[in-house]
C-alpha cells in the first residue's frame, strides 16, 4: 500500500468506528426509553460486531489502529516509523470527527454540539487505565501470536469492557477527543477529556513495557516465543 | 456450478434472507409488547446470525451475493459477465418476495400487503448511502483480502449497522422492494422505496470506485496488495 | 472412534443440547418476570452458543449429529451406515430425555412431567418445515464445503431460527420428543408432537433431495463442485 | 516461556477474567434497576466475549487455564508437570483476588466484602457438577482435536451455562473463592463455597475420567483418534 492510501483507509476506519460508537448510542437511547441497561446492550452489541467488521476490511490496507495509543505503542515496538506514525495519528482525529458528524447527519442533528456527559473521578480513570492496558495486551499478543483471530479478540475484548469498567471503556484518545463533541449517550464533557487521555496512555504504556518483556528471549536462549504457538491453545506448556 | 443451480442457490439465499428479517421482526414485535428496543435486538441477533449462515452455505453455490448493488459491484470489477448479474437480479428479487410470503405464512398472514411504515427524509436516504457504502466496503476488501472470513465480516457488520443508521440499514435494493409488501415490525412504504434505491445505488457506487483505487497498483509497482495479506492483523505495514 | 464412544459421545452431546435448551427456558423464564421476549432472548442466547461450543466438542467423537433427521439425510448420503444410523437414532431419543432430567434437578423440578403448552396448527408445521429444511441446507453444504465452520453455521442459523418462525425452530424429533416431557417454557404438549415430527421429516427430505442435486456433476462434466471452494466467499462464479 | 513469563500471564489473565466477571455484574445490576434478567444477560455476554479474548491473549503465555480444575486435569493428563500445576493454581487464587479488587475499585467500592448471596442446596450443587462436566469436556476435546478454536469453544460455552445451570455456572474453584469477597451482583456467601469446590471437583473428575476413555485406543488398534479430525464437521464417521 502506498501512503496515501494507508492514511485513506485509517481515516475511513477511524471515521466508520465513531459512527458506529454514535449512532448506535443514539438509536439504543431513542428506542430504549429510559432504559440504559438496555440502550448499552445495543451500543455494546453495535460496537464489539462493528470493530471485527472493520477490522477485517481495513487491516489489509492501513493495519486498522484507529486508535493513537496502538499507533504510539507500535512505533515504541519497532513496526511502524515515527513520521507515518504522527500522520496517522493525526487522520485517526481528523476521522474520528468526521465519524461523529456523519453520526449526527444520520440521526438529523448537527454536526457537533458539546457534549454535557460527566465522566471523571479516580473510580473512571482507574477504569480507563485498566480498559486500555486490556486493550493493548490484547493487541499485543494475538497481532504477534495469532494475527488472523486479532478481530475477532479485539471486537470481543471491548464488548467485555463496555461491561465491565465503569467508564464503559473509552480506551482511545482520538474517541475521546470526538466523543466530546456530541451531547448524546455516547457523549464526554470536554472538561473531562484530558483526565481520560492521561490514563489512557498510561494504561497503554504498562502494558507496551509488560508485553515486550513478556515476549523477549531470555539469556539462557530458553525462550520458545519465536516457535508458532498460535495453536496450542490450552497444551502451551513446554 | 451449472447456471441452473447457481441461479437454484442465490434464490433460495435470498429468500431465506428475507424470511429472516421479516419474520424475526414478526416475532419480536410481538412478543416485546411494544417494547421497540427489544424487538430490534431481537430483529438484528436474527439477521446477523442468520447472514453468517446463509453466506457460509450459499456462496459455494451462488457466491452468495443476496442484493442487486453487490452483483452491480461485481460485475463492475469484472467477477461476473454482465448477462449472468442480469439473471442473478432477477432472481434476488423474485427470491426476495417468495421469502416474504414464507414468512407470512409462517405467522398466519396473507402472502403480501402493502406496508404503512414511513420512512423517508435527507436523513434515512444519507443513512441508507452509508449503510450501502460500508457494506460494500466490507464485501470488496473481505472477499479480496480474506475471503474465508467474509461472511463473519457481513453478518457483523449489519448487526451494527441495525443500529447505527437512523434506517436500520436496508443496503440492498432487492430487499427493500420486498418489504414493502410488508406491513410488519420490517415493512417500508412503497412510497419510500425510489429514495431508499436511489441512496443505496449512490452508495455503493461511491464504495467500488474508491475501493478499486485503493486496491490498484500504482505506476511505481510499490504496490504490495497482491501479496497475501489476510494474516497480517494490525501488522500490515511496509 | 470405536462404536462404543461414537454412541456415547452423540448421547452426552445431545442430552447436553436439552439440558440447554430446557434448562436456559426455565432460568429465562423466572428471571424475565413474564417479559417472553427478553426470555426467548436469553434462551436464543444459550442455545446458539451452546450449538457451537457442544458441535466442536463432540464432532471428532461422533460427528455431533445429535438429530435424528441429520442421521436419516447422512444415511442417505452414504455417509453411515443404517444400522448404525438406527442406534445414533436410538441414543439421542435416549439423551435427549436425559438432558430434560438433568435440567430440570439443575431447577429442582421433577424428572418429567409432561408439557401444556400447546404448539399446532399449519403456520406452525410450515414454520418446523421451513426451519428444518434451513437446517439441513446448512449442515449438508457446510459439512460439504467448509467442514471447519459447521458449528459456527449451525449455531448461527439456530439463533436466527428461534426468532424468524413462529415455531422457535424444534426442527428435531428427539428434541421435540423429550421437550413435550417439560413443562417449562420450551415444552410442547405430546399430542402436538406427531404433527411437528411429520413437518420435520418432510423438510428434510425436501432439503436432502434439492441439495444432492445441487451438489451433483451434471453430464457435461462442467461441475466444479469437487474443487476446493471452500475459500471462495463472494468470488465463486466460474 | 520461562516460568516466570508463565505464572506472570497466569495471574493476569485470571484477574481479567474476575474484573469481567464481578465489574460486569456490577455495572449490570446498576443500569439494570431490578431487572435481574437484563443483568444476567449484561453478565454473560461480557464474560462470554471476555473470555474469548482472554484465552487468545494469553494462551500463548501460560496455556491460559485461569482455573485449578483446568490445571488439575492437564496434570492427571501428563501436560504440565505436578510443581508448576501448584504454583499455577497458586497465581490463579492470587489474580483472582487482585482482579475482584480490580473490579471493585472501578465501581468506587472498596477492595473486599464479604457476600452475603445465598447459593446453597443440592439444585445447586448438581448445577456445579454438570457445569464443570461440561467444560472440561469442552477443554480436553477442543485442545486436543481442534485447538485454534478452543477459545471460542470456551467463551461459547460459558455464555450458555450461565444460563443453563441454576448456579450460573461458576465451575472454577479460583473463581468461587474470589466472588466470596464481592457482596455484589456475582457474589457467592463465604458458607456456600466449600459446597460448589466439592461439586466442581467431582464434575471435573468424572469428565477427565471419560473424556481420557473416549481418545483411549482400543487393543485391537481400531483407533483413529490420532488422526486430524478437525476438519471432519458432521462426517467424523468411519
Amino acid at each position: 500500500m502506498t501512503q496515501s492510501r494507508q492514511l485513506t483507509g485509517e481515516f475511513l476506519g477511524t471515521a466508520f468506528l465513531l459512527a458506529i460508537v454514535v449512532g448506535s448510542g443514539i438509536m439504543g437511547e431513542r428506542l430504549a426509553a429510559g432504559n440504559v441497561a438496555i440502550a448499552l446492550l445495543a451500543n455494546t452489541l453495535a460496537t464489539g460486531a462493528g470493530l471485527v467488521a472493520l477490522i477485517l476490511t481495513f487491516a489489509p490496507i492501513s493495519g486498522a489502529h484507529f486508535n493513537p495509543v496502538v499507533t504510539l505503542s507500535e512505533m515504541w515496538l519497532g513496526h511502524i516509523p515515527g513520521k507515518l506514525a504522527l500522520l496517522y495519528i493525526a487522520v485517526q482525529i481528523a476521522g474520528a470527527f468526521s465519524g461523529v458528524a456523519a453520526a449526527h447527519g444520520m440521526f438529523g442533528d448537527a454536526a457537533f454540539f458539546a457534549s454535557h456527559h460527566a465522566r471523571s473521578g479516580p473510580a473512571q480513570w482507574w477504569s480507563e487505565f485498566i480498559a486500555t492496558f486490556g486493550l493493548l495486551a490484547v493487541i499485543i499478543s494475538c497481532s504477534r501470536n495469532r494475527p488472523a483471530y486479532t478481530p475477532f479478540a479485539v471486537g470481543a475484548y471491548i464488548t467485555a469492557a463496555y461491561w465491565f469498567t465503569s467508564s464503559t471503556s473509552f480506551a482511545n484518545p482520538a474517541v475521546t477527543l470526538a466523543r466530546a463533541a456530541s451531547d448524546t449517550f455516547a457523549g464526554i464533557r470536554p472538561q473531562d477529556v484530558p483526565g481520560f487521555i492521561v490514563a489512557q496512555l498510561l494504561g497503554a504504556a504498562a502494558a507496551a513495557i509488560l508485553f515486550k518483556w513478556l515476549f523477549t528471549p531470555n539469556k539462557e536462549g530458553s525462550h520458545h516465543g519465536n516457535q508458532d504457538l498460535s495453536q496450542s491453545g490450552l497444551r502451551d506448556i513446554p
